[in-house]
């Protein structure tokens, strides 16, 4: 197997697949973090994806954005110029449904599988094994054959539709979060107002209409200003802005959605870069 | 005891209590639904507040916003006329916290205990006697006494303050769910327009940071724009003008809050006004 991109989440997840037992060929931008990786996981760096890619039956990738996604995957010397007909290439970037099914075509032509795999559960569920895969996939036997491949880091993994449909579900997922976020800061915010304890809301709230797993797991710390964790609030808005220009081309409107973009712009002007995205609620205590 | 106000909270609320064994005097501004409710679940029926309160150690009530209350409670006719000094009022009505306030004084002035006990789990709570209740009491003895007299109806109360932290309580409850619910509405709009099964989504995301209690028990009727059940949007729109009114006053911005709340002004407008909170995603399905 190959693994392309060695962040937070690549990494990890990597590792997942040498701890499983698989002979693993990683890839990434900066040479020395392939190198540390090796050091730690065993197998091969490779100095390009396509020398990474050549001969594995399956080519996993966790890249940045779009433009990383195409130049790792279709570039003179990316992914797919290394694979064989029959191999798989995954991508578990978060990224457009345009460019998943640009390389589902581009991979098609070659005769080579593709699914676009984007995941859920953070740095811990990749640390952990225990992600949530969502897949888009032209061809079910080829998602068969990557759900047991996938199954070292994953918790859940499912095909939601044809390619694309995996970074739609992605896409999903991030809006509800959006409002979610949004209204339980409001929340927390005026129980402070308020005067009440907020933990002590949440007890009695958290069990009717209004729970949700970030009221579960993030009131306490929206309520005691602690933010240096988590989910970042400089990838939600990769995410968002994927979210609204998908939305500008189906038609769906998303007015909270794109209010919650805004304040998070507002929050990295204040210096939350890193913050975890329940920091919306920073906003409003420090208005 | 005695209670005041048999809606469809109400109702079955004292049902709760004659089925309990208590002797329970009611009284309702339609004196025919009085008779009827006596002719279900026995007891009687009384023709003002003060004459069905009369007699009662607790004398609960839930009618339908400030004005009501203030009438039933401290009218010349009102409950606080006909109550005794160790008897004790209790409001289940969504009210504000300043009318919580006034009560919990007036009740004062004539050794009358008071709590503020807004509820939350719908009709479906009421008749099956599982209401979480927000108390706001200035006398944790007199709490107690409440706790264990609507125990018949509760499957949760809790005491979260002083007077008017019981209504401070559930309008946090109301914020939490305006902007959950309209980013629901907005995730399941899109993946409806993006052509993914709504689901098969949610079977998916569900499990992780987007979950919540809206998602689980809404995402597929909004799906299928089912919206004649549950909570309505002209209740919604009362609670959420009293939450905006408290902003004004403690200093807490609502901006999504507010915004969600001229949706529901929207959907009132479309003839939802019995609507499900959750038929905001019916002003995103068409538009």
């Amino acid at each position: 197997m190959a693994f392309l991109g060695l962040g937070v989440m690549g990494g990890p997840m990597a590792g997942h697949l040498a701890k499983a037992g698989h002979d693993v060929t990683v890839y990434n931008r900066t040479a020395s973090k392939g190198d540390q990786w090796v050091g730690e996981h065993g197998g091969r760096s490779a100095p390009t994806p396509a020398a990474a890619a050549a001969g594995s039956e399956f080519v996993m990738m966790c890249v940045g954005n779009d433009d990383d996604v195409r130049a790792v995957a279709l570039g003179p010397d990316g992914a797919l110029a290394g694979m064989a007909p029959g191999s798989v290439l995954v991508d578990h970037t978060t990224a457009s449904a345009d460019v998943a099914r640009e390389l589902a075509a581009a991979c098609a032509a070659k005769g080579v599988g593709f699914v676009d795999a984007p995941v859920s559960g953070g740095q811990a569920g990749a640390v952990n094994g225990a992600l949530t895969i969502m897949c888009g996939c032209d061809d079910e036997a080829v998602f068969a054959r990557v759900r047991d491949a996938v199954a070292p880091y994953a918790r859940a993994c499912a095909l939601l539709g044809s390619a694309g449909a995996g970074q739609l579900t992605k896409m999903v997922n991030q809006i509800c979060i959006a409002g979610l976020v949004q209204g339980l800061s409001e929340g927390v915010n005026f129980a402070q107002k308020a005067g009440l304890d907020v933990d002590a809301v949440v007890a009695v709230i958290g069990k009717g209409a209004a729970q949700s797993w970030q009221m579960d797991n993030r009131a306490s710390t929206m309520a005691k200003g602690e933010f240096e964790f988590g989910f970042a609030v400089e990838w939600m808005r990769k995410d968002l802005g994927i979210c609204l220009a998908e939305a500008d081309r189906n038609g769906a409107r998303l007015p909270v959605t794109a209010l919650v973009d805004q304040f998070y712009a507002q929050v990295l002007a204040r210096g939350g870069r890193r913050w975890d995205t329940s920091s919306l609620v920073h906003l409003l205590q420090n208005d």
